[in-house]
Protein backbone atom coordinates (compact mmCIF):
# COMPACT_ATOMS: atom_id res chain seq x y z
CA UNK A 1 0.00 0.00 0.00
CA UNK A 2 1.37 3.31 -0.96
CA UNK A 3 1.52 6.23 1.58
CA UNK A 4 -1.44 7.90 -0.47
CA UNK A 5 -3.68 5.08 0.80
CA UNK A 6 -2.11 5.10 4.29
CA UNK A 7 -4.80 5.96 7.14
CA UNK A 8 -2.28 8.13 8.53
CA UNK A 9 -2.02 10.55 5.48
CA UNK A 10 -5.24 12.19 6.95
CA UNK A 11 -3.82 13.05 9.81
CA UNK A 12 -0.62 14.47 8.31
CA UNK A 13 -2.38 16.72 6.18
CA UNK A 14 -3.90 17.64 9.27
CA UNK A 15 -0.84 18.68 11.33
CA UNK A 16 0.96 22.43 10.52
CA UNK A 17 2.42 23.10 7.22
CA UNK A 18 6.25 24.82 7.15
CA UNK A 19 6.63 27.05 4.20
CA UNK A 20 9.94 27.34 2.73
CA UNK A 21 11.24 29.07 0.40
CA UNK A 22 13.17 27.85 -3.14
CA UNK A 23 14.67 30.22 -5.50
CA UNK A 24 15.47 28.55 -9.29
CA UNK A 25 19.36 29.18 -10.40
CA UNK A 26 21.20 27.80 -13.69
CA UNK A 27 22.10 25.02 -11.53
CA UNK A 28 18.94 23.74 -10.57
CA UNK A 29 18.03 23.35 -14.52
CA UNK A 30 18.88 21.49 -17.66
CA UNK A 31 18.62 21.84 -21.22
CA UNK A 32 14.82 21.13 -21.58
CA UNK A 33 14.88 24.88 -19.96
CA UNK A 34 13.13 23.82 -16.64
CA UNK A 35 14.01 21.90 -13.05
CA UNK A 36 16.30 18.87 -13.57
CA UNK A 37 13.88 16.46 -11.64
CA UNK A 38 15.89 15.04 -9.20
CA UNK A 39 16.45 18.13 -7.72
CA UNK A 40 13.32 18.34 -5.81
CA UNK A 41 14.14 15.67 -3.78
CA UNK A 42 16.82 18.32 -2.82
CA UNK A 43 14.54 20.87 -2.11
CA UNK A 44 12.48 19.18 -0.18
CA UNK A 45 15.24 17.32 2.05
CA UNK A 46 16.36 20.97 2.49
CA UNK A 47 12.57 21.85 3.81
CA UNK A 48 13.10 18.83 6.14
CA UNK A 49 16.59 19.97 7.42
CA UNK A 50 15.01 23.79 8.46
CA UNK A 51 11.83 21.68 10.56
CA UNK A 52 14.09 20.00 12.55
CA UNK A 53 17.04 22.22 12.45
CA UNK A 54 20.59 21.94 11.25
CA UNK A 55 22.10 22.72 14.42
CA UNK A 56 20.18 19.69 15.65
CA UNK A 57 20.48 17.23 13.09
CA UNK A 58 24.26 17.80 13.41
CA UNK A 59 23.98 17.35 17.18
CA UNK A 60 22.79 14.30 16.62
CA UNK A 61 25.20 12.95 14.42
CA UNK A 62 28.34 14.12 15.82
CA UNK A 63 27.10 13.70 19.36
CA UNK A 64 24.69 10.27 19.33
CA UNK A 65 25.97 8.82 16.04
CA UNK A 66 22.11 9.20 14.33
CA UNK A 67 20.88 10.38 11.41
CA UNK A 68 17.74 9.80 9.33
CA UNK A 69 17.67 7.95 5.59
CA UNK A 70 14.89 8.11 3.17
CA UNK A 71 13.28 4.35 3.08
CA UNK A 72 10.60 5.86 0.78
CA UNK A 73 9.98 8.77 -2.24
CA UNK A 74 6.70 8.80 -3.79
CA UNK A 75 6.82 11.67 -6.26
CA UNK A 76 4.44 13.34 -8.75
CA UNK A 77 5.91 16.12 -11.27
CA UNK A 78 2.62 17.73 -12.69
CA UNK A 79 4.32 21.51 -13.86
CA UNK A 80 7.93 22.24 -14.96
CA UNK A 81 9.34 24.95 -13.02
CA UNK A 82 11.58 27.55 -14.50
CA UNK A 83 15.06 29.85 -13.72
CA UNK A 84 14.23 32.77 -11.66
CA UNK A 85 10.93 31.30 -9.95
CA UNK A 86 10.76 31.49 -6.13
CA UNK A 87 8.64 28.49 -5.03
CA UNK A 88 7.18 27.46 -1.60
CA UNK A 89 8.01 24.03 0.13
CA UNK A 90 5.14 22.96 1.64
CA UNK A 91 5.81 20.64 4.17
CA UNK A 92 3.49 18.05 6.63
CA UNK A 93 4.92 15.57 8.76
CA UNK A 94 4.03 12.98 11.29
CA UNK A 95 5.31 10.34 13.25
CA UNK A 96 5.05 6.57 12.37
CA UNK A 97 5.72 4.07 15.38
CA UNK A 98 8.60 3.90 17.01
CA UNK A 99 10.92 4.43 14.04
CA UNK A 100 9.47 5.62 10.93
CA UNK A 101 8.55 9.99 10.57
CA UNK A 102 6.10 10.54 7.23
CA UNK A 103 6.27 13.48 5.44
CA UNK A 104 3.81 15.03 2.56
CA UNK A 105 5.73 17.65 0.58
CA UNK A 106 4.43 19.73 -2.06
CA UNK A 107 6.11 22.67 -4.30
CA UNK A 108 3.88 25.92 -5.28
CA UNK A 109 4.72 27.94 -7.84
CA UNK A 110 3.70 31.38 -7.30
CA UNK A 111 0.18 32.09 -8.25
CA UNK A 112 -1.07 28.52 -9.38
CA UNK A 113 -4.02 26.64 -7.80
CA UNK A 114 -2.35 23.47 -7.94
CA UNK A 115 0.87 22.31 -6.54
CA UNK A 116 4.01 21.97 -9.05
CA UNK A 117 5.48 18.50 -7.76
CA UNK A 118 3.88 16.85 -4.89
CA UNK A 119 5.78 13.46 -2.64
CA UNK A 120 5.35 11.18 0.37
CA UNK A 121 8.61 11.04 2.01
CA UNK A 122 9.09 8.15 4.74
CA UNK A 123 12.42 8.47 6.95
CA UNK A 124 14.12 6.20 9.03
CA UNK A 125 16.52 6.69 11.82
CA UNK A 126 19.23 5.05 11.24
CA UNK A 127 23.15 4.65 13.45
CA UNK A 128 26.62 5.49 11.51
CA UNK A 129 26.53 1.96 10.94
CA UNK A 130 23.27 1.59 9.39
CA UNK A 131 21.01 0.28 11.75
CA UNK A 132 17.53 0.82 12.32
CA UNK A 133 17.55 2.54 15.61
CA UNK A 134 13.79 4.26 17.39
CA UNK A 135 13.79 8.06 17.22
CA UNK A 136 15.34 10.30 19.73
CA UNK A 137 12.45 11.37 22.13
CA UNK A 138 13.84 14.90 20.96
CA UNK A 139 12.91 14.43 18.03
CA UNK A 140 9.46 12.68 18.31
CA UNK A 141 8.72 15.69 20.52
CA UNK A 142 9.66 17.97 17.98
CA UNK A 143 7.68 16.74 15.40
CA UNK A 144 4.50 16.27 17.40
CA UNK A 145 4.44 19.18 19.66
CA UNK B 1 -2.97 3.35 -7.58
CA UNK B 2 0.59 3.15 -7.49
CA UNK B 3 2.33 1.78 -10.07
CA UNK B 4 3.26 -1.25 -7.77
CA UNK B 5 -0.16 -2.21 -8.39
CA UNK B 6 -0.68 -2.21 -11.58
CA UNK B 7 -1.04 -4.84 -14.09
CA UNK B 8 1.96 -3.21 -16.20
CA UNK B 9 4.17 -4.39 -13.62
CA UNK B 10 4.04 -7.97 -14.47
CA UNK B 11 4.40 -7.05 -18.22
CA UNK B 12 7.17 -4.70 -17.48
CA UNK B 13 9.24 -7.50 -15.44
CA UNK B 14 8.99 -9.27 -18.64
CA UNK B 15 10.56 -7.26 -20.44
CA UNK B 16 14.24 -7.43 -21.58
CA UNK B 17 16.88 -5.91 -18.71
CA UNK B 18 18.88 -3.34 -19.64
CA UNK B 19 22.19 -3.31 -17.28
CA UNK B 20 24.43 0.08 -17.15
CA UNK B 21 27.42 0.45 -14.77
CA UNK B 22 27.59 2.89 -12.29
CA UNK B 23 30.81 4.23 -10.13
CA UNK B 24 30.15 6.03 -7.24
CA UNK B 25 32.66 8.91 -7.09
CA UNK B 26 33.09 11.96 -4.07
CA UNK B 27 30.66 13.82 -5.91
CA UNK B 28 27.76 11.43 -5.11
CA UNK B 29 28.54 10.56 -2.11
CA UNK B 30 27.17 13.10 0.90
CA UNK B 31 28.51 13.96 4.75
CA UNK B 32 26.67 10.64 6.46
CA UNK B 33 29.18 8.79 4.25
CA UNK B 34 26.85 6.92 1.56
CA UNK B 35 25.23 8.40 -1.86
CA UNK B 36 22.76 11.13 -1.20
CA UNK B 37 19.57 9.59 -2.24
CA UNK B 38 18.64 12.32 -4.93
CA UNK B 39 21.48 11.06 -7.06
CA UNK B 40 19.65 7.71 -7.45
CA UNK B 41 17.37 9.51 -10.07
CA UNK B 42 20.07 10.47 -11.89
CA UNK B 43 21.07 7.29 -12.57
CA UNK B 44 18.11 5.56 -13.44
CA UNK B 45 17.92 8.84 -15.77
CA UNK B 46 21.60 7.90 -17.52
CA UNK B 47 19.91 4.19 -17.66
CA UNK B 48 16.98 5.56 -19.64
CA UNK B 49 19.56 7.53 -22.17
CA UNK B 50 21.30 4.39 -22.47
CA UNK B 51 18.04 2.52 -23.17
CA UNK B 52 16.69 5.49 -26.07
CA UNK B 53 20.37 6.60 -27.11
CA UNK B 54 21.17 10.19 -27.01
CA UNK B 55 21.92 11.09 -30.06
CA UNK B 56 17.95 9.72 -30.50
CA UNK B 57 17.04 11.88 -27.65
CA UNK B 58 18.99 14.91 -29.13
CA UNK B 59 17.53 14.61 -32.61
CA UNK B 60 13.70 14.37 -31.21
CA UNK B 61 14.45 17.59 -29.11
CA UNK B 62 16.48 19.24 -31.75
CA UNK B 63 14.21 18.27 -35.24
CA UNK B 64 10.87 17.48 -33.87
CA UNK B 65 10.84 19.40 -30.41
CA UNK B 66 9.96 16.33 -28.50
CA UNK B 67 11.39 15.33 -25.19
CA UNK B 68 10.36 13.04 -22.23
CA UNK B 69 9.47 14.27 -18.51
CA UNK B 70 9.19 12.36 -15.38
CA UNK B 71 5.66 12.27 -14.32
CA UNK B 72 5.99 9.87 -11.32
CA UNK B 73 8.76 8.63 -9.19
CA UNK B 74 7.60 5.74 -7.02
CA UNK B 75 11.46 5.55 -4.59
CA UNK B 76 12.51 2.70 -2.15
CA UNK B 77 16.14 3.09 -0.46
CA UNK B 78 16.88 0.10 1.24
CA UNK B 79 20.72 -0.14 1.16
CA UNK B 80 23.45 2.29 1.40
CA UNK B 81 25.86 2.89 -1.27
CA UNK B 82 29.56 3.88 -1.03
CA UNK B 83 32.33 5.79 -2.62
CA UNK B 84 33.86 3.42 -5.10
CA UNK B 85 31.24 0.78 -5.23
CA UNK B 86 30.54 0.01 -9.07
CA UNK B 87 26.60 -0.66 -9.14
CA UNK B 88 24.47 -2.31 -11.91
CA UNK B 89 21.67 -0.09 -12.68
CA UNK B 90 18.98 -2.79 -14.09
CA UNK B 91 16.06 -1.28 -16.30
CA UNK B 92 12.81 -2.73 -17.37
CA UNK B 93 10.68 -0.74 -19.55
CA UNK B 94 7.31 -0.77 -21.70
CA UNK B 95 5.04 1.49 -23.19
CA UNK B 96 1.44 2.00 -21.57
CA UNK B 97 -0.88 3.75 -23.76
CA UNK B 98 -0.54 6.58 -26.28
CA UNK B 99 1.28 8.79 -24.19
CA UNK B 100 3.21 6.86 -21.76
CA UNK B 101 6.57 4.94 -20.81
CA UNK B 102 6.89 2.71 -18.02
CA UNK B 103 10.02 1.91 -16.42
CA UNK B 104 10.86 -0.40 -13.51
CA UNK B 105 14.59 -0.12 -12.35
CA UNK B 106 16.74 -1.37 -9.73
CA UNK B 107 20.03 -0.44 -8.36
CA UNK B 108 22.25 -3.70 -7.15
CA UNK B 109 25.59 -3.74 -5.05
CA UNK B 110 27.73 -6.27 -6.47
CA UNK B 111 27.62 -9.56 -4.48
CA UNK B 112 24.22 -8.91 -2.76
CA UNK B 113 20.77 -10.58 -2.79
CA UNK B 114 18.37 -7.30 -3.31
CA UNK B 115 18.37 -4.77 -5.07
CA UNK B 116 20.02 -1.61 -2.93
CA UNK B 117 17.05 1.27 -4.46
CA UNK B 118 14.20 0.31 -6.63
CA UNK B 119 11.76 2.66 -8.24
CA UNK B 120 9.22 2.68 -10.60
CA UNK B 121 9.03 5.86 -12.99
CA UNK B 122 6.35 6.95 -15.26
CA UNK B 123 7.78 9.32 -18.29
CA UNK B 124 5.65 11.48 -20.58
CA UNK B 125 6.51 12.50 -24.06
CA UNK B 126 6.17 16.61 -23.86
CA UNK B 127 6.67 18.97 -26.60
CA UNK B 128 8.96 22.43 -26.16
CA UNK B 129 5.50 24.02 -24.69
CA UNK B 130 5.35 21.24 -22.12
CA UNK B 131 2.25 20.26 -23.75
CA UNK B 132 1.79 16.53 -23.78
CA UNK B 133 2.09 14.72 -27.29
CA UNK B 134 1.58 10.88 -28.37
CA UNK B 135 4.96 8.92 -28.45
CA UNK B 136 6.84 9.47 -31.32
CA UNK B 137 6.15 6.10 -33.65
CA UNK B 138 10.57 5.33 -33.70
CA UNK B 139 10.20 5.36 -29.58
CA UNK B 140 7.33 2.99 -29.86
CA UNK B 141 8.82 0.92 -31.87
CA UNK B 142 12.05 0.80 -30.02
CA UNK B 143 10.71 0.17 -26.93
CA UNK B 144 8.41 -2.70 -27.58
CA UNK B 145 10.59 -4.79 -30.42
CA UNK C 1 48.83 36.80 -16.69
CA UNK C 2 46.51 35.47 -13.92
CA UNK C 3 43.83 37.61 -12.85
CA UNK C 4 45.39 37.87 -9.76
CA UNK C 5 47.84 40.29 -11.21
CA UNK C 6 45.36 42.22 -13.16
CA UNK C 7 45.87 46.06 -12.87
CA UNK C 8 41.73 45.92 -12.27
CA UNK C 9 42.05 44.07 -9.55
CA UNK C 10 42.84 46.72 -7.52
CA UNK C 11 39.86 48.55 -9.17
CA UNK C 12 37.89 45.74 -8.45
CA UNK C 13 38.61 45.40 -4.55
CA UNK C 14 37.36 48.92 -4.38
CA UNK C 15 34.09 48.08 -5.04
CA UNK C 16 31.10 48.10 -3.46
CA UNK C 17 30.86 44.71 -1.77
CA UNK C 18 27.95 42.41 -2.32
CA UNK C 19 26.95 39.58 0.62
CA UNK C 20 24.87 37.09 -0.05
CA UNK C 21 24.02 33.86 2.82
CA UNK C 22 24.14 30.08 1.71
CA UNK C 23 23.06 27.23 3.84
CA UNK C 24 25.37 24.18 3.36
CA UNK C 25 23.08 21.04 3.67
CA UNK C 26 23.61 17.33 3.03
CA UNK C 27 23.51 17.88 -0.94
CA UNK C 28 26.98 20.16 -0.92
CA UNK C 29 28.71 17.87 1.29
CA UNK C 30 30.45 14.60 0.29
CA UNK C 31 31.99 11.68 2.58
CA UNK C 32 35.07 13.77 3.39
CA UNK C 33 33.03 15.51 5.69
CA UNK C 34 32.81 18.81 3.88
CA UNK C 35 31.54 21.01 1.26
CA UNK C 36 32.54 18.72 -2.23
CA UNK C 37 34.97 21.90 -4.15
CA UNK C 38 32.72 22.35 -7.05
CA UNK C 39 29.76 23.49 -5.11
CA UNK C 40 31.76 26.72 -4.05
CA UNK C 41 31.25 27.26 -7.81
CA UNK C 42 27.66 27.15 -7.55
CA UNK C 43 28.06 29.87 -4.56
CA UNK C 44 29.42 31.97 -6.46
CA UNK C 45 27.21 31.37 -9.12
CA UNK C 46 24.26 32.01 -7.24
CA UNK C 47 25.77 35.05 -5.50
CA UNK C 48 26.23 36.82 -8.91
CA UNK C 49 23.14 36.00 -10.41
CA UNK C 50 21.61 38.20 -7.13
CA UNK C 51 24.21 40.85 -8.16
CA UNK C 52 22.16 40.88 -11.62
CA UNK C 53 18.90 39.93 -10.90
CA UNK C 54 17.56 36.78 -12.00
CA UNK C 55 14.59 38.43 -13.69
CA UNK C 56 17.18 40.86 -15.45
CA UNK C 57 19.05 37.81 -16.39
CA UNK C 58 15.85 35.68 -17.89
CA UNK C 59 14.21 38.63 -20.03
CA UNK C 60 17.98 38.57 -21.57
CA UNK C 61 17.94 35.24 -22.48
CA UNK C 62 14.82 35.22 -23.74
CA UNK C 63 14.28 38.58 -25.44
CA UNK C 64 17.83 39.58 -26.21
CA UNK C 65 19.04 35.88 -26.76
CA UNK C 66 21.77 37.05 -24.28
CA UNK C 67 23.90 35.20 -21.95
CA UNK C 68 26.63 35.19 -19.93
CA UNK C 69 29.44 32.26 -19.50
CA UNK C 70 32.32 31.79 -17.19
CA UNK C 71 35.25 32.14 -19.45
CA UNK C 72 38.30 31.83 -16.92
CA UNK C 73 37.95 30.89 -12.87
CA UNK C 74 40.68 30.84 -10.42
CA UNK C 75 40.06 29.54 -6.87
CA UNK C 76 41.77 28.83 -3.65
CA UNK C 77 40.72 26.74 -1.07
CA UNK C 78 42.10 27.16 1.95
CA UNK C 79 39.19 26.04 4.52
CA UNK C 80 36.47 22.89 4.64
CA UNK C 81 33.23 24.31 5.07
CA UNK C 82 30.76 22.03 7.04
CA UNK C 83 26.98 20.77 7.04
CA UNK C 84 24.97 23.36 8.94
CA UNK C 85 27.06 26.45 8.54
CA UNK C 86 25.60 29.72 7.06
CA UNK C 87 28.33 31.11 5.08
CA UNK C 88 28.58 34.69 3.63
CA UNK C 89 29.38 35.06 0.25
CA UNK C 90 30.92 38.54 -0.48
CA UNK C 91 31.34 39.51 -4.65
CA UNK C 92 33.04 42.29 -6.27
CA UNK C 93 32.46 43.29 -9.73
CA UNK C 94 34.04 45.64 -12.39
CA UNK C 95 33.76 46.00 -15.85
CA UNK C 96 36.63 45.43 -18.51
CA UNK C 97 36.13 46.49 -21.28
CA UNK C 98 33.33 45.93 -24.09
CA UNK C 99 32.98 42.09 -23.68
CA UNK C 100 34.20 41.28 -19.77
CA UNK C 101 32.57 41.27 -16.70
CA UNK C 102 35.74 40.64 -13.77
CA UNK C 103 34.34 39.08 -10.20
CA UNK C 104 36.61 38.59 -7.30
CA UNK C 105 34.65 36.61 -4.77
CA UNK C 106 35.51 35.12 -0.92
CA UNK C 107 33.32 33.05 1.11
CA UNK C 108 33.79 33.58 4.66
CA UNK C 109 32.75 31.41 7.45
CA UNK C 110 31.06 33.03 10.43
CA UNK C 111 33.99 34.19 13.03
CA UNK C 112 36.55 33.75 10.61
CA UNK C 113 39.47 35.81 10.22
CA UNK C 114 40.55 35.20 6.44
CA UNK C 115 38.17 33.50 3.41
CA UNK C 116 37.40 29.83 3.41
CA UNK C 117 37.76 30.47 -0.23
CA UNK C 118 38.61 33.11 -2.57
CA UNK C 119 37.93 32.88 -6.62
CA UNK C 120 38.70 35.36 -9.79
CA UNK C 121 36.12 34.60 -12.22
CA UNK C 122 35.86 36.63 -15.97
CA UNK C 123 32.44 35.87 -17.77
CA UNK C 124 31.86 37.18 -21.11
CA UNK C 125 28.49 37.91 -23.18
CA UNK C 126 27.22 35.76 -25.37
CA UNK C 127 24.25 34.70 -27.73
CA UNK C 128 22.52 31.42 -28.04
CA UNK C 129 24.89 30.89 -30.81
CA UNK C 130 27.54 31.50 -28.18
CA UNK C 131 28.91 33.67 -30.04
CA UNK C 132 30.97 36.86 -28.01
CA UNK C 133 28.47 39.83 -27.56
CA UNK C 134 29.08 43.43 -26.32
CA UNK C 135 27.78 43.66 -22.52
CA UNK C 136 24.40 45.02 -22.75
CA UNK C 137 24.48 48.88 -21.91
CA UNK C 138 21.67 48.07 -19.44
CA UNK C 139 24.16 45.42 -17.58
CA UNK C 140 26.80 47.92 -17.75
CA UNK C 141 25.22 50.74 -16.34
CA UNK C 142 24.37 48.33 -13.53
CA UNK C 143 27.64 47.07 -12.31
CA UNK C 144 29.22 50.48 -12.28
CA UNK C 145 26.80 52.46 -11.07
CA UNK D 1 52.35 33.39 -9.52
CA UNK D 2 49.66 31.06 -11.14
CA UNK D 3 50.20 27.71 -12.55
CA UNK D 4 50.82 28.44 -15.86
CA UNK D 5 53.73 30.38 -14.98
CA UNK D 6 55.44 27.65 -12.81
CA UNK D 7 58.79 25.64 -13.73
CA UNK D 8 57.31 22.31 -12.99
CA UNK D 9 54.38 23.19 -15.69
CA UNK D 10 56.76 22.19 -18.25
CA UNK D 11 57.62 18.80 -16.72
CA UNK D 12 54.00 17.59 -15.86
CA UNK D 13 53.17 18.42 -19.41
CA UNK D 14 55.86 15.48 -20.01
CA UNK D 15 54.59 13.23 -17.64
CA UNK D 16 51.87 10.43 -19.46
CA UNK D 17 48.69 11.56 -20.24
CA UNK D 18 45.56 9.61 -18.82
CA UNK D 19 42.81 9.69 -20.89
CA UNK D 20 39.14 9.31 -19.38
CA UNK D 21 35.92 9.14 -21.31
CA UNK D 22 32.93 11.25 -20.06
CA UNK D 23 29.11 10.77 -21.31
CA UNK D 24 27.07 14.16 -21.05
CA UNK D 25 23.42 13.37 -19.36
CA UNK D 26 20.94 15.65 -18.84
CA UNK D 27 22.16 16.18 -15.33
CA UNK D 28 25.03 17.79 -16.66
CA UNK D 29 23.32 20.86 -18.22
CA UNK D 30 21.63 23.72 -17.37
CA UNK D 31 18.99 26.16 -19.29
CA UNK D 32 21.13 27.80 -21.51
CA UNK D 33 22.21 24.37 -23.20
CA UNK D 34 25.47 23.45 -22.57
CA UNK D 35 26.97 22.05 -19.52
CA UNK D 36 26.95 23.85 -16.49
CA UNK D 37 30.43 25.12 -15.65
CA UNK D 38 31.36 23.45 -11.61
CA UNK D 39 30.74 20.25 -13.55
CA UNK D 40 33.76 20.53 -15.34
CA UNK D 41 35.42 20.14 -12.01
CA UNK D 42 33.96 17.20 -11.25
CA UNK D 43 34.73 15.43 -14.51
CA UNK D 44 38.57 16.65 -13.54
CA UNK D 45 38.18 14.81 -10.37
CA UNK D 46 36.75 11.79 -11.73
CA UNK D 47 39.57 11.62 -13.75
CA UNK D 48 42.05 12.08 -10.82
CA UNK D 49 40.00 8.97 -8.89
CA UNK D 50 40.71 6.94 -12.22
CA UNK D 51 44.23 8.00 -11.74
CA UNK D 52 45.04 6.91 -8.30
CA UNK D 53 42.48 4.59 -8.22
CA UNK D 54 39.10 4.56 -6.27
CA UNK D 55 40.12 1.30 -3.92
CA UNK D 56 43.18 3.09 -3.08
CA UNK D 57 41.17 6.70 -1.97
CA UNK D 58 39.17 4.12 0.26
CA UNK D 59 41.63 2.16 1.77
CA UNK D 60 43.68 5.34 2.48
CA UNK D 61 40.60 6.77 3.89
CA UNK D 62 39.62 4.34 5.89
CA UNK D 63 42.29 2.58 7.49
CA UNK D 64 45.18 5.55 7.35
CA UNK D 65 42.48 8.54 7.72
CA UNK D 66 44.05 10.57 4.74
CA UNK D 67 42.59 11.96 2.17
CA UNK D 68 43.17 14.66 -1.02
CA UNK D 69 41.58 18.31 -1.34
CA UNK D 70 41.90 20.99 -3.47
CA UNK D 71 43.78 23.86 -2.86
CA UNK D 72 43.73 25.70 -6.02
CA UNK D 73 42.02 25.01 -9.41
CA UNK D 74 42.39 27.79 -12.15
CA UNK D 75 40.09 26.91 -15.14
CA UNK D 76 39.78 28.28 -18.45
CA UNK D 77 36.11 27.62 -20.76
CA UNK D 78 36.77 28.46 -24.35
CA UNK D 79 33.99 26.31 -25.65
CA UNK D 80 30.24 25.16 -24.57
CA UNK D 81 29.96 20.95 -24.25
CA UNK D 82 26.55 19.76 -25.23
CA UNK D 83 24.30 16.61 -24.49
CA UNK D 84 25.40 13.80 -25.84
CA UNK D 85 28.90 14.20 -25.84
CA UNK D 86 31.06 12.00 -25.13
CA UNK D 87 34.60 14.25 -23.83
CA UNK D 88 38.06 12.95 -23.69
CA UNK D 89 39.19 14.20 -20.42
CA UNK D 90 43.49 14.25 -20.30
CA UNK D 91 44.78 14.31 -17.02
CA UNK D 92 48.90 14.87 -16.79
CA UNK D 93 50.29 15.03 -13.03
CA UNK D 94 53.42 15.65 -11.30
CA UNK D 95 54.65 15.41 -7.49
CA UNK D 96 55.37 18.66 -6.27
CA UNK D 97 57.82 18.42 -3.06
CA UNK D 98 56.11 16.65 0.32
CA UNK D 99 52.80 17.51 0.38
CA UNK D 100 51.25 18.80 -2.91
CA UNK D 101 50.66 16.94 -6.39
CA UNK D 102 49.64 19.14 -9.49
CA UNK D 103 47.58 18.20 -12.16
CA UNK D 104 47.19 19.98 -15.74
CA UNK D 105 43.66 18.67 -17.08
CA UNK D 106 42.03 19.54 -20.26
CA UNK D 107 38.74 18.22 -21.94
CA UNK D 108 38.29 17.60 -25.39
CA UNK D 109 35.15 17.30 -27.99
CA UNK D 110 35.70 14.99 -30.83
CA UNK D 111 37.55 16.34 -33.64
CA UNK D 112 38.28 19.51 -31.98
CA UNK D 113 41.95 21.11 -32.18
CA UNK D 114 41.40 22.80 -28.93
CA UNK D 115 40.57 21.92 -25.58
CA UNK D 116 37.00 22.76 -24.63
CA UNK D 117 38.12 23.34 -21.20
CA UNK D 118 41.62 23.42 -19.58
CA UNK D 119 42.44 23.39 -15.34
CA UNK D 120 45.58 23.38 -13.61
CA UNK D 121 45.29 22.26 -10.07
CA UNK D 122 46.81 21.22 -6.69
CA UNK D 123 45.77 18.94 -4.43
CA UNK D 124 47.22 18.50 -0.58
CA UNK D 125 47.03 15.71 1.45
CA UNK D 126 45.46 15.75 4.49
CA UNK D 127 43.87 13.84 7.48
CA UNK D 128 40.54 13.54 8.40
CA UNK D 129 41.29 16.80 11.41
CA UNK D 130 42.01 18.71 7.90
CA UNK D 131 45.67 19.00 8.85
CA UNK D 132 48.17 19.31 6.28
CA UNK D 133 50.28 15.67 5.97
CA UNK D 134 53.22 14.75 3.43
CA UNK D 135 52.14 12.30 0.75
CA UNK D 136 52.14 9.10 1.38
CA UNK D 137 54.49 7.00 -0.17
CA UNK D 138 52.47 4.56 -2.53
CA UNK D 139 51.11 7.67 -3.73
CA UNK D 140 54.23 9.56 -4.62
CA UNK D 141 55.41 5.74 -6.23
CA UNK D 142 52.41 5.84 -8.34
CA UNK D 143 52.32 9.27 -9.50
CA UNK D 144 56.34 9.32 -10.52
CA UNK D 145 56.50 5.86 -11.53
Amino acid sequence: MSLREMPEKEVLLKSKVHHFAVQIYYEDTDFSGVVYHPNYLKYFERAREHVIGSDRLSQLWNEESLGFAVYKADMGCFDGIEFGDIVDVRTYFSIDGKYRTLWHQEIWRAGKAKPAVVADIEMVCMNKARQLCPLPQKITTLLTE
